[in-house]
Formats: structure tokens, C-alpha cells, sequence
């Protein structure tokens, strides 16, 4: 059976959900079975549109702005981040958004990209990650 | 022997620490033992008074405050901070206070609510993380 | 064979960095292999000097300041950054700087302090966490 990771993406930010789907894409690549559970500002990423919206962490350090880091990303032969969410789809890594945070931040189902799996509770996201052998909050 | 699930929770944002209890509660709910070690700014939220001072990681993004996301919890019936960690308690979630960062932060145990645990070093959080099927930072 | 610790330090915050250096030194007194993956912001606290120039994750909060907490750590009989990085190291603590983010934060091999392991990629870090009991994002 295949080791598990379980990444809950809580965060919205730019840099954060590079750093979640580099991870998950390498998870996958290794042949582990890798879910995305996406709650609070994580879910805005998955709005349509959501992908290029994503702000930086870190606004001001050593001037890197959100413009900058995209540059430097494409420099440094990185996907953008709606590229590598397709290829870590289709690498069959699930992504989950969490249902009570969508009413939180008051998003409807319909607000959501397609390409995601069904909304899920905390008690799918605990039946998963309790079993993985990686387990990280972003 | 029940699973477990150990927590830091660095972070005093309101927020993150919703994010927190949510996990240890589905964690708890699902009969694992759940430890949260709380560290640095996490610290805060311990004080008397301090789940209702918690502010926001995220202050600007999509014009969110405080107040609203306490609404919005509200609306989608999601309890407010002192009562989600009072059920946490009677599902059995250890806390821990971090021994070395309340010196750090000039807190005293006289500050801190009653209902927690022992203070703790790093050293109790590595021996329950070591065999922990989940382990995160938050 | 002894259990795993598995760091990705993404932030180059002041206290964040010090979470990650207490976890790792306490995985390490207790007789785990421990590898910190640096990557993004991280990295800047790599660079020769990078220490003295990391910022807080919270500036206002509580109105502690970089300069207050330095402060505070000594009062407490906390090492200061750069010693507790040395101590790490006798343990035998790994540091690995992430290959892919360096070029996308245009940081040289050449910029970074010496005491380092070699640059790794993500298929390293996943080798490692994969089999490691703490896996942690800070």
C-alpha cells in the first residue's frame, strides 16, 4: 500500500501554495498517496480566477513584491501555479475543500474551479491524515 | 493503544488557533490522543482573556476583520473560541504551555487560564511527537 | 535504527526560526536523525549574516519588537540564534537549502554560510519525511 501525505492548506498566500503543491507534486512523483485538505484563506485559492489573485506572505521583505516573485519564478523555470495545480491532478493528488470554512468565509460550491474533489468535514481530513506517514500544515 | 496527534500551536491568531482546535477536536472525536504544545504567541491566547483578544493572521485580505469573522463564525454555527476549548477538554486534549518561551514572552503561570496542563518543555513535545501519527505546526 | 525529524523551514522569521531550531535541538538530544529542508524565506537566514538581520513574524504584537525579543531571549537564558545554529550542528542536526527556491530567490551557493549540507531537491526532502515520525512546515 502506498504511504500517505495529508497537507492541510490553510494559508492563501502565493509563496505558501508554491511551497504546498511543490511538496504534494513531489509526494506524488514518489509514488505517495497525497491529499490536500483547503480550508480558511486556503479556499480562495481554489475561486475561480483564485490562482492569479493569491497575495505574497511576506509583502516587503528584501522588496520582493508578488509581480517580482512571479518573475523570478518563470526565471527560475517554475510553473505557474494554475499549471502546476494541473499537473499535480493529473499526477492524482485529491484536493479537498473543507466544509465548515466554506461557510465561514461564505463561498458557495459554485464559486469553486471544477477540478477539486467533493467538499469534505474534519473527520474525513483526520481518517486520512492519521494513517500518513507525512502530515504538514501551510 | 490510540493513535495520537500532537499539535505546536506557535501562533495567537484567531484563526489559526480555530484551525487548531477544529483538527484536535476531529482528532479527539476520533478517539486519538490528542496533545497541543503551546508555544510563543500561542501563549496569548492561554491568558485570562486572551481567546477574546486574539486577532487575525490575515488583517486586509478581502476586508475580513476580527469582528467579521467572529460573525461569520457565528452564522455558520461554528462556537466561539473559549467554548470550542472547553469541549476540547472534556474530549481529554492535553495542553501544554511551552516551560522555555513563557520566559521568553514574561508570562507568569498566574497569568494563564486554569484549565490546562502542566507547563512542559521540549523535550515532554518530542517524546509524544516522536509517536504520533500526526504531527503539526501551526 | 534511530526515529526521523523532518524540518521544512520556509520561514526566515526571528521566532519562527527559533521554534524550528528548539525542535530540532530537542529531536536531536533525544537521539533522532533530524534534517531542517530550507527553502524560500528560509534561505535568507542562510546567507552569511542572515541571522542577525531576521525579522519578526509579528511586529506589533504586544509591541515586541526584533530588539525586545533578543532581549527577552537572553534574559531567559536563551542562546542567541547563531550559537544555537552551531549546537544544532554538533548534534548533527542536517541542513539542507532547497535547490529549486534558491534560484528563484537568486541566492548563489556562494552567498550562503559554510556550515551547511549540500543542496537538495524535493525528491531528497520527500526521501526523508517520508519515513520520519515528526514532519513539520514552519
Amino acid at each position: 500500500m502506498a504511504k500517505k501525505a495529508t497537507i492541510v492548506l490553510f494559508s492563501g498566500n502565493l509563496d505558501k501554495a508554491y511551497a504546498a503543491f511543490i511538496i504534494a507534486g513531489g509526494a506524488a512523483a514518489a509514488g505517495m498517496d497525497v491529499t490536500i485538505f483547503v480550508t480558511f484563506w486556503g479556499l480562495n485559492l481554489l475561486k475561480k480566477g483564485g490562482f492569479d489573485k493569491a497575495p505574497l506572505s511576506q509583502m516587503n521583505m528584501g522588496g520582493l513584491g508578488r509581480w517580482m516573485i512571479k518573475r523570478m519564478m518563470k526565471k527560475a523555470n517554475v510553473l505557474p501555479l494554475d499549471k502546476m495545480y494541473k499537473d499535480l491532478r493529473e499526477l492524482g493528488v485529491k484536493v479537498w475543500p473543507c466544509d465548515m470554512t466554506l461557510g465561514v468565509m461564505s463561498i458557495k460550491k459554485e464559486d469553486l474551479i471544477d477540478d477539486i474533489d467533493g467538499i469534505a468535514g474534519v473527520g474525513s481530513y483526520i481518517n486520512e491524515a492519521k494513517d500518513s506517514e507525512i502530515t504538514l500544515f501551510i
